[in-house]
Formats: C-alpha cells, sequence, structure tokens
C-alpha cells in the first residue's frame, strides 16, 4: 500500500487521482494545485485531503510517492523537490522541453533515478503490451519495420499550441518511447512537417508529420501524425517481422457492426480521446510503479527514458524544419 | 448512496460484491453465506461485515438492499423474507425452477414488485443495449429476425448439470430473456435439443439445442445454443429488419491481429468467461438498479421478466422432448 | 472439350452460356428457346446457332451436353428427352415441384443417372467449398452445428412468387442441398413462416422462415430465411464443432473500408445478386461436370440430390403451415 | 475489336496474353520472342501464330496495338518501332531504367503520344480505384496523407536484384506511381532502404525501404516496402484527409475465418502474388487502353507517368544511399 500526492488538478491530474482511488494497493492522500479551486474538489471526491501549497507535499511524512501533473515548465522542480525528501515519482511526458533542464534534473537526483517513473502510459496498454511481449517470444521474428499512427480526435487551441513545444516534443514524443520501447537506440531521424492548418502555422507549428526512425538493429519506424482524425482518436501500430506481422487495431465502444443500404460491417468511431483509450494503460502504469518502488527495483520507463523521447523530439523538430534527417551522434543509452 | 448485502458468497456473489464495492453510489455492508469461511473472506477483502446467519441480514438495520446470490432453491425465500423487511432485491437468474414457486413468490410480495429486480445482466451490456436503442430508434425499421449465438466456453459437471433444471432453464434462459427484450410477448416455442456428450445425456440433459421463438409481432428469434466452444465464450447477436442489421460481434481482451504463414487478421480468442465478457454488465445492472430504488421507479428486468422466461424455458424443455413446437396459452405480460 | 446445347435464354440460361463460351474445355453450339428472339441474340453474343425448335438440340448430332434453364414445369421433360438422345444434362434447380413427377423422371432414365446433375450452384463456390473441405479434414472436429444465414436482396414480384412452389421450394431449396452437403442425411425438419410483407402473403407464401433440420449423425442445421436485405445479397454460413467454427462471411466488391464522423471500418453492400456472388460457383460447376461426364463418372450433386432437398422443402412447407415438425419416414439416401 | 501482338512471352507476357485472349473486344493475332518456343506454345494456347522475330509484328498488316513485354532494356525500342509502325503501344513498367533513354523516346514518338500507355495495372485495380474515386467526390475532403504498404511475398533470386535497378526503380516504381495518381506532383522525396538480407545486400540492392513523398500541394505519402512477407503479397493503402480515411485491405480467396483454441477470426494469407491479385487489374488496364485507342483519347498512364514515377525512383534511390532527402528541382508534369 502507497500512499500518493497528485500535484496538479488538471485534466490528466484529475484522471491520476481516481486511477489512484481506485487501486486496491494505492491511497490517495493529498491534491495540491496552487491555482483555483481544482485541487479542493479533486481531493475531496476521492476523501483526500488539498492544499494550494505544493511544498506541504513534499514536507507531509503520509506521502509515499507524488504523481507530476502540473505544466510541464514546473516537471523538473517537482521531481527534484521529490526525491530530494525522499518521496518516490511518477511524472507526466514530457520530462522538460530542454534537454539541459532535463540533464541537470539527473544530475540532481544523481544516485535516485530508480525512485522516478515518466509517464509514458501506452507502454502499458493492453493491446500494445501485447504485441511487445509476442515480439519479445520471437513470434515475428527480428523486428525490421514498425508503423505507427497516431492521430488526435481534434486539434487543440492555438494558445495551447504555442506553449506546447510543437508537435514533435508535445504530440509524437509518445510515439518515440513506444518506438524507443520496441526497436531501442535509434540512430537516424527523419522527419517531414506539414502545414494543413493556417491558424496552427500561424502558431509556428505543424499540425501533421511523417517521422521515420532508424534504429541501430537496421529496423525502420514510420510515425504518422495528424492533429486531427474525424473518426476519433487513432491509434494503430504494427510490428512487421520476417515471420509475420502483429497489428493493433483502434478501439471502439462496442462490437457493433451495421449493415444497410450504406454498406456493411460498419463500426463505431474511435475510442475518444485518450481517457477513454487508456483507461486500463494508466491503471497498469500506475500498478508497474507501486510494484517496483514497494520492491526497490527500477521502474520503467524512466527519466532516461524521458530524456532520449525528448532528444528525438528535437531532433525531428530540427529535421522538419531544415529538411535535413538528423543523425543521433552518440548512441542512445538503451530503454 | 444505498446500503447493500449480498447473500451467498460464491462465484457470483463474489461478482456482486466486487461491483458494489467499487460503485460510487453504493457501500457494501455484509456479506452472508452459512456454508464455510466464503462470507468472511469476501466480506474481508471488501471492509465489510459478515455472518453465517442469513437471517441477519434481514434484520439489519443498516441495509438497504440485498442481492440474492444464494442457490436457486433459496431465491424465492429470500427475495420475500428481503421484501417482507422492507429491503429493496436484486436477485440472480432464475428466479426458481419452478413456475408454481415463482407466482407464490409475486403474491407473497404483492404491491411491493417495484422493489425486486431479476439479474438478467446481458440487458446492460453495453453492446447489446446499443443494439436494443438504435432498434428502438427506428434505424432498421420493425424487428423482423433476431439471432443469438450462445455458446459457453465448457460443459460445467454432470453433478452442477444434474441440479440445474436443465439446459433451457439454467443456460438459455438468458436468451430467453434477450429475445423478450427485444421482441416482447412471444406465442410460440420450438426447441431441438442435442446429445452430443454422453455425460451430459446421462445427466438428463441436452448439451446444445436450437430454440425458434414466434413473438406476437410476427417477428421471429432463434437462439443457438451450445456448452462448449473452443474459442471461448461465444455471444453473438443479430437484430435484422427491412432497413438493415446491427450486429453484435464478439468480445476479444485486445485488438491485436496477427498475419503470417497461417493466415491473416487473426484475433485472439473471445472473452472467457461471463465474469470477463460481462464486468460492464454486472456494473451496468447496479447502477441501474439503484438508479430505480433510489427515485422509487419500477427495475426492470422484473420478477415478471423472471417468470415469463421461466415460462419460455419450460416450454422448450417440452418441445424439445416431445418434438412438438410449444403453444402459449396465454398472452404474457409485456417486459 | 464438351459441347453444348442451352434451353432457356433467360437470365439463367445467359448465364450458363457464358460461362460455357468462356470455358476453355466447353464450346457453346445451340442456344434454344421458343419464346421471342432470346435464344438469337444469346447465341449470337457467342458465336453459335439458335433455334426455336427445342427438339431441334436433341436432335442435334454436335450436341454433346444439354444445358436446361427452361421454366420448372419443363425440366423433366427436358431431362428425359436428352437422356434419351444419349446427351449429359445439367438441369437447373429445382428439378421440379412435384415429388412424383421427379420419381417418374428417375425412372424415365433409370440406368443414366451418372449422366445427370442438378445445378446446386453452391456447392461450387470457393468459400462455402472450402470450409466444406476443412471440415472434413477434421479441423473443427464432427460437426454439430450448421447455421445458413441466406437473404435475396429484394422479393420477386408476386406474380412470381405465385407459381414459385413458394418460398421453401423455390429459395430454401439451395439451403437444404447445402445442409445435406455438410450434414448427410436429415430426419426431422421443423420450420416456421414469416408473413410480413402482404403482398407476398396475398400471393399465398411466406416472405421469411426459420427452418431448423436435424441430421442423422445427431447436427442440427438452422436456416435463416428472409426474401429482403437492405445491405444486398446476404449469405453467410458457419460450421460449429468441437474443436473450432468455420465461417464464411458475406463478399463484397472490394475491399474499401471507410472511417470517417459516422463511424468506422464500414465496407461496401454485399455483392448483389447471384450472378455477381456466385460467378465463380457457377464456373466451378461447369468444370465439375465436364470432368464428370468427360471421364464417365457420376457428377455431383445428382437427380437424387435434387429430389432430397425437394423432399425437405415439402417436409418445411408442411411443418410452417401446420406449426409440427416433419420427420421424414424414411432414411435418405446419402449425397 | 482491337488486333494485338505481345512481344515477350514470359511470365507477364502470358498474363497479357490471356487477358487479351479473354477480351470481348480484343483478339490475340502473334506472339513475338526470340528466345525459346514460348511464343510458340503461348500462341497456340490462344489461336494465335507466333514468331521469332520481333520485327514481324511492326510490319504486319493485321496488328492494331503492341504490348511490350520485353526485357527492360528492350522496352524503348520496341516501344519507337511499334509507334513508327503505326501501331498503339501498351508497355509494362518500368519504361526503362534511365532517364535519358526515356527522353530520348518521349523525342522520338513526339507528337504521339497518345498512342502509348504505360502497365501501371493498380490503377485500374478496382478497390484502388474505388478509392481514388470516393476521394475524387470529395469523401474525405483534400488529401492529406497517403500510407502505402507494399510488400512481396518473397525476394526475387539474387541474380534478378542485379540487373533490376534497384528496389525503387523495381518494386517501389508502382507506388511511386499510385503516389502520382493520388496526390498528382511531388516536390521532395526522401527514402531510407534497409539492408536485412546479406544476399540482397551483396547484389547491391536495399530488401526494404520507406519513402517519403511531400506533393506540391503539402499532402504527404509513406510508402513502406519489403520485398518479403510471410502472410503473402501485402498490398494495402490509406487515403486520409479531414472528413475521413478510406483504406484498401488485402484481398484473400475467400471469406472464411476459423475460431477455435488458437483464436478467433483468422482468415486465409494474402492473395499470392499480383497475377491472384491484380487479375480484375490487367482486365481493367486492358479495357482502358481498348477504348482510348478505340476513340482517338490519350491512355492513362501516360508515357510521361512512366517517366515520372522513374525520376521519383532515381530520387529515392540517391536518397537512400546518401541520407539526404531529394527536392525535385522541376515541377513534374501533373498526370
Amino acid at each position: 500500500m502507497l500512499s500518493f500526492a497528485v500535484i496538479g488538478a488538471g485534466r490528466i491530474g484529475a484522471v491520476h487521482a481516481a486511477t489512484v482511488a481506485a487501486h486496491p494497493d494505492a491511497r490517495l492522500v493529498v491534491v495540491a494545485d496552487p491555482y483555483g479551486d481544482g485541487a479542493d474538489r479533486l481531493a475531496t471526491a476521492h476523501g483526500a485531503r488539498s492544499t494550494k501549497n505544493v511544498a506541504e507535499v513534499f514536507a507531509a511524512s503520509d506521502v509515499d510517492a507524488v504523481i507530476v501533473c502540473s505544466p510541464t515548465p514546473h516537471h523538473v522542480d517537482h521531481i527534484v523537490a521529490a526525491v530530494r525528501a525522499g518521496k518516490a515519482v511518477l511524472c507526466e511526458k514530457p520530462v522538460d522541453l530542454s534537454i539541459e533542464r532535463v540533464d541537470a534534473c539527473l544530475e540532481a537526483i544523481a544516485g535516485k533515478e530508480d525512485t522516478v517513473m515518466i509517464g509514458f502510459n501506452r507502454r502499458f496498454d493492453p493491446t500494445f503490451a501485447e504485441i511487445h511481449a509476442r515480439v519479445g517470444q520471437g513470434e515475428i521474428g527480428p523486428l525490421e519495420q514498425l508503423t505507427i499512427i497516431s492521430r488526435d480526435p481534434e486539434a487543440p487551441p492555438a494558445s495551447y499550441i504555442k506553449d506546447s513545444g510543437g508537435i514533435f516534443r508535445d504530440m509524437t514524443i509518445h510515439d518515440f518511447d513506444t518506438a524507443r520501447y520496441f526497436l531501442g537506440d535509434i540512430v537516424a531521424v527523419s522527419a517531414v512537417g506539414q502545414h494543413l492548418d493556417p491558424a496552427i502555422e500561424a502558431a509556428g507549428d505543424f499540425d501533421a508529420a511523417v517521422v521515420t526512425l532508424t534504429a541501430a538493429s537496421g529496423a525502420v519506424a514510420t510515425i504518422i501524425n495528424s492533429r486531427h482524425c474525424a473518426a476519433g482518436y487513432d491509434q494503430r501500430l504494427e510490428a512487421f517481422g520476417p515471420r509475420g506481422a502483429l497489428e493493433a487495431k483502434n478501439h471502439t465502444s462496442t462490437t457493433v457492426r451495421f449493415a444497410g443500404g450504406s454498406g456493411s460491417d460498419a463500426a463505431g468511431p474511435y475510442l475518444d480521446f485518450f481517457l477513454e483509450r487508456y483507461t486500463e494503460a494508466y491503471r497498469g502504469e500506475l500498478s508497474h510503479f507501486i510494484e517496483a518502488i514497494s520492491t526497490g527495483t527500477a521502474p520503467s520507463p524512466s527519466l532516461i527514458d524521458g530524456r532520449e523521447a525528448l532528444v528525438l523530439a528535437d531532433a525531428a523538430t530540427t529535421s522538419a524544419r531544415t529538411g535535413t534527417p538528423s543523425r543521433l551522434d552518440r548512441v542512445a543509452t538503451t530503454a
């Protein structure tokens, strides 16, 4: 049984608070958010206490672990403060938008890396995890090509886009982690960005992109992103090897199919959005974190994994802007 | 917020106890089972108290509602005792194996029918419920043919079969309720039973069956049952009308598909068994019960629905044994 | 190389003429039809000669085989005349609407049965044939349940219905043959007919039906028919056994799937109608006929198979009208 | 009715000869091949004459059109000779492996471009053509992303690889044409080649590749290739736009699905290989050619389309070898 604090009472903080509250081995103790009454409402809903003073979380003697759901610019500070206070940390992605600050964070927590986990929740999605396990068991032979299609239902507002770090650090970062999860070290990144929506272009970002990653193994991953998708949250993946392919199809809320004058076999739209699509992944992520912290083993994905995904995002950003692939000048630490 | 007692700490009692414990508007107060230490273990797991004396449940002032998961022969006694004690009741199917006892039960609780619900959980499965709603909205026009395929993964032991009341009362009863849910009153029943497994035949039962139901509306439902299915728990349904068809496909645990030397597009086995397949249905059933009891409206399916499903099961049993269709000599009360 | 005459220049005659013309081992010599100029047009299209005098076909020295596509009441006369003239015969289903006349036909051609084949083309559909072969190889174990869903896109005109012999002899007859193809001898038939369309009821027929067939083996087949289907020609089949199930899904003209605001994975309508759905079956049927006649082996399905399907149609008609299952009073000759 | 000569009696020559022979508006007159007795056998099979002297084809007064199926290095010579002799030409892809020779060909036939068609048969595949038509009708809005997955069942022998011009000119060339068919002019090409099979690497080629094409419209196409695929000939395509996506799924020989202990919904392997997968495409291609030549309109894809696909293949080859994307220095002529 681990006692949790959640920092940040926004959308993703609410997900984690609810996941903790429902978990048999977790207890929600406190929710902290300096702004508005979000922390209060969230804490009340789950029988926890609230505070507007984040420092109270680190000082609290009844808190074992902290889930960092604050805005990205605060992530590093909250990680470091929590680790120094002897708390385990589960931090939302991305660690930060600056590699320098991530490196400073790594230095600050040196020796305590095994108490920090980064929230790349998709590794814990049962569908993706099943493919990962079957690939690991050799079912398709050595992985040769990985295709990830990842499209959000709708673009966020331009105001969000502006401070997001750009599509590669904000959205593709999940897919970069997925690619590393399947392929290990990446040695080259080539990205094409698309300007389809003038509002997003005006905010300085691409709204769609295709990224090609070459792994040290010789395998190649392709990531296809879009900020919009009419059918919902499009989350597919295909692992291909010499003995076969394993494909993750989209999820729908039921298995109903319609046949009529307009055609046949029509399913509903894709589960929309990440809260619905990745409900089980958040639960699995929390279980893994609790298990690792409780047994003193290193949780995964680690802060290093968070750093490597950001390295890929930076490389993709540069590649898309310059029209030149980026070769990564050092071999990344394997996941 | 409703306070619950669960009577019966077996497999299905455990499902209901866990569903109650996890429900935001429900509280598990007591688990009662006269045999062994099942009640104790189940109560402990969910922070409730336990008892071997079922009478305590009816006497308890902190119990609003009782979920009856005792063996079938006790259902009626427990319903009546609970209702007399002013408790609401959610009773597992079937109400009883004897129409006479069901009728006695109805008489005993006369005037309080709206406090009793029968656990035909499939009505609350999101896939079936979506089809029901879309049929209700006229998407396929008037329902003409309903096809239900319902196969268990494996036959229960012959010892269970012996006391089960036979396949129609034990297994098909769910499908009879589903047929009534979609088609309303049934006027004729024709059943063919199959003897494929000598052990089940020796226990006096069929192990597979096909039943045809004619509705008052002129629609026809076909139910195809088997006690075994190699691919798991086979739970399909198709509603067909002049403007189209709505089909419920089987559920699998992930959306992974494999393609290789052996073929393509291969999904995993069907969710196996009812606890996995109908997890959400149990939750939805409980929500409906709480909502109905809290607002003083009649929950559905009612005890009358439980009776009507048994009437169909009896008619099917007779038809399969005699080789003659049964006409129902009175128009059943509509669901 | 076999030389063919086609008798009857209607829709089905045109199919057979084109199939013969395109077949590498067949040659179309003459098309005969006493009415209108259909024979002339069809013959011209395929470089054959035409006649309004059907007797010429039997007299022609350059005709090896006759495909009988005349109206059903003429089938028996044309079979007998062709056989007496030493021609092989491929006759469209049904042989006749009267068992007495079929028996008279059998008597008339006694000793020459192996030169006559009945056009139950679905046996030669690659999808159904693959399932039949895999069942035969034991992939699912002994066949226990066979489910056939067979729905036409639209009802024929009432004028056609009137002389059709009724849904069981006209439409279900294909499914009866399919059931026998998979299950062998049938010992009991139970049918429910539906009156959904008043025009068809006025013409004295059902427009939908569910039939249950019990095989001597203990297996049960269920046939679900409708005269209309909004999504096209609905032709499905599922063979179920202890080790698995083999399902024939509907065919569409392409593999295109649409995902958008209305849902996902939407395919086109079903191939519509039998000419499209069973193109390959007609070709395979002809190849089998040519192979059998050329090598002096018995083609299958035989005239006996044609008779047995009619016996089942008669039994179903009686069952649907009386509400009582029909037991077949003799064990049918196995297919 | 057009009279055809086929030059080249190899595998693809046989396909075209058979397609011509079976086409109602085409007549196969002569098959020419200087080597062995292939021409003789092929001609005999279809009732045509044969020759080892290709020049006879151009001289023949009864030949309207020539299908060029000779080895690639002869394509240009055969096109030019045929056009000069006043014959229409359908030439297999690629036109040549050298842009200079293609340009010389264009110059040599100047003024007669509308009598030459290049055999990018996939444009005539009913599945791809349906998607193209629906995109053209605006069903998904402006095309934003096109994903093509194209994998051969097995790599050809190294001896073939050596003279093939490399994967991009030999295999991807089809996908380049498909990308242009959907997206029009391409302005940038980025390719990653993979060395997975040492034998193919030794032959100087990649055996898998991922190519990203940016269109003048801003749309991006991704092509994923492999020389092997355990499940058969993997030919998929997805067109994505703001209002939806249209996906071409793989084709299988039947619609049979298996469910059993190993899982559910398992289809057969993909149609294997191009003769099976694209049978209808060859037929449609021929019909289009006949229609265009007969009516004096320009057939499509044209020789210019053949040139543009080669430009993309060259650009991809350079990109994959240098690790740098290629910008196309001129706007290509639209298809």
